[in-house]
């Protein structure tokens, strides 16, 4: 049986993957980009965006990844809904396996399969799930309206779902482990001015309880040790990232967390092998560092793959 | 006599510092952006933008940049029309010096001046600078019409260049040193099919000739040795870029084409001076990667300010 080889195949459809599609086909490669779920990434939780720069006013992430899919479309991007399994390595060639049973063989891989909502590890988070229990405030808010609800967290993430419960809820809990913020401080300003919002510091979830729906949270004063019980029948959690790289793992080198390392030029420690976006070890998440690294990436990848093909620049 | 502290001061309001000034006002920074011309940056010399992720028609720079300048604006950026002349390190303080005597202090800077054309450095070059050479067909193309021109370089802009010259020009000869482009592929298909476009490669530019105004130039094939003359009204070069460093030589480690050296958070060898965008030794001069940059930096930068002042974030 012979497979076709691709040039390229993009793992994920995020901002990171989509534009490394862009700049893929605007270079010729022959790419796939592979999506498990639809286009567009772990943005598409989120409720607004108002930091992606040349976007002055603030965009639904839905428009926003629109926009990018259409572009990459426009230009050719060719994309299939399957999630990768495996890479095995044979020889120049990688071939993809993936859960449907279809492989895809290639000379470089882009890795961008970003991140999903990191678990608490709370007693009765799993319970709950979708029974009070949420990590998408922007999913989930109407179900809570004129309730009161809690979030857990302190980053960009955490503020933003306070922010957008406070539309629904009629009171919003903060929840941080540490006596400060991360967020940006212009959402900080933000919770702080708005009377829904109570901000609880340097206090842990222990358990959330309930019959067969969320009741209430039993919170732990990191200070005083103290257990306080807060009823309110949602959670909502935003306690960071985890990456989805357990289709690489033992194949390429991943930080502690999961994250994939990479040289400056996005490689890993394979060579045709590049990461880029929020699944790579970077200093910062955010859409438009996603993307910057996705067109990073791709001009690796192409310097690598006309290496291979005897046709680089020179 | 005491000067105002700024946390931050920004050096250029190209993609990379207008994007810097977004998330400085965002984390609510106290910041000021010197550009020394206007706001856009290097990328204004360009006719469009097509491969920005998330504007999936081609925009004039001007548009895209003028919406990152509103969007800066909106979140209240502070822009003076200033150039740069030397940073001053004053212990935890650097004092900004401007070819206006004004001074600037701040507690970090981040360098996002930017590149400018590189010269050729053919005889003749200097002599008819606006007489017929030009490093910006976007500006002077239609001075060209029905003429014969030529376009020096092998990159995105050489090819940008040429393909917008075609609309004016009779004929446009591309010049370039090797033997094949460097350009992304889709802009080079566009090129080799277009008649009026003519291809030379491992050629090099030795004279620009002419009364008043440029006649033709020398070229001198690099296989052979031999001198040709090209009759031609206009040179077009587009050779690569040059780092605004000069205001910071001496002070902030370069690279020997004088791009400024960075860790991977973009601090510079100077703690508290950060770098991104074009200006920086990175690996691709793209206005996606420059915006992605710029967050980057202030991110790290912020970080910085906040250990200075006693409120970082643990």
């Amino acid at each position: 049986m012979t497979h076709k080889t691709y040039d390229l195949v993009i793992i994920g459809a995020g901002p990171a993957g989509l534009t490394a599609s862009i700049y893929a086909r605007r270079a010729r490669l022959d790419a796939v980009v592979l999506e498990r779920l639809v286009p567009g990434g772990q943005i598409l939780l989120s409720q607004r965006i108002e930091n992606y720069p040349g976007v002055p006013l603030p965009i639904s992430p839905k428009r926003l990844m629109e926009k990018m899919q259409r572009q990459a479309e426009n230009l050719g991007m060719k994309l299939e809904q399957v999630e990768a399994k495996r890479i095995e390595l044979d020889g120049e060639k990688k071939i993809i396996h993936t859960l449907s049973d279809k492989k895809y063989t290639t000379l470089a891989v882009i890795i961008a399969s970003g991140t999903e909502p990191s678990k608490l590890g709370a007693e009765g988070e799993t319970t709950f799930v979708g029974r009070g229990v949420s990590y998408c405030a922007t999913c989930d808010a109407p179900f809570f309206k004129d309730q009161e609800v809690m979030v857990v967290g302190g980053g960009n993430t955490a503020l933003q779902e306070t922010l957008h419960l406070v539309r629904f809820a009629r009171k919003v809990h903060l929840v941080h482990r540490r006596g400060m913020l991360r967020a940006e401080k212009i959402l900080q300003e933000r919770a702080f001015r708005n009377p829904k919002v109570e901000i609880i510091f340097r206090s842990v979830v222990k358990v959330i309880y309930g019959d067969s729906q969320v009741e209430g949270v039993k919170l732990k004063d990191l200070e005083t040790g103290k257990i306080k019980k807060v009823p309110c029948s949602g959670v909502f959690i935003s306690v960071g990232l985890k990456p989805n790289t357990d289709f690489i793992r033992g194949l390429v080198e991943l930080d502690k967390k999961g994250f994939v390392k990479t040289r400056a030029n996005l490689e890993t420690n394979v060579p045709s092998i590049f990461a880029c976006g929020d699944v790579r070890k970077n200093l910062l998440k955010q859409v438009v560092v996603a993307c910057g690294e996705g067109a990073l990436a791709v001009a690796s990848a192409e310097k690598y793959i006309n290496k291979v093909k005897g046709i680089e620049y020179k």
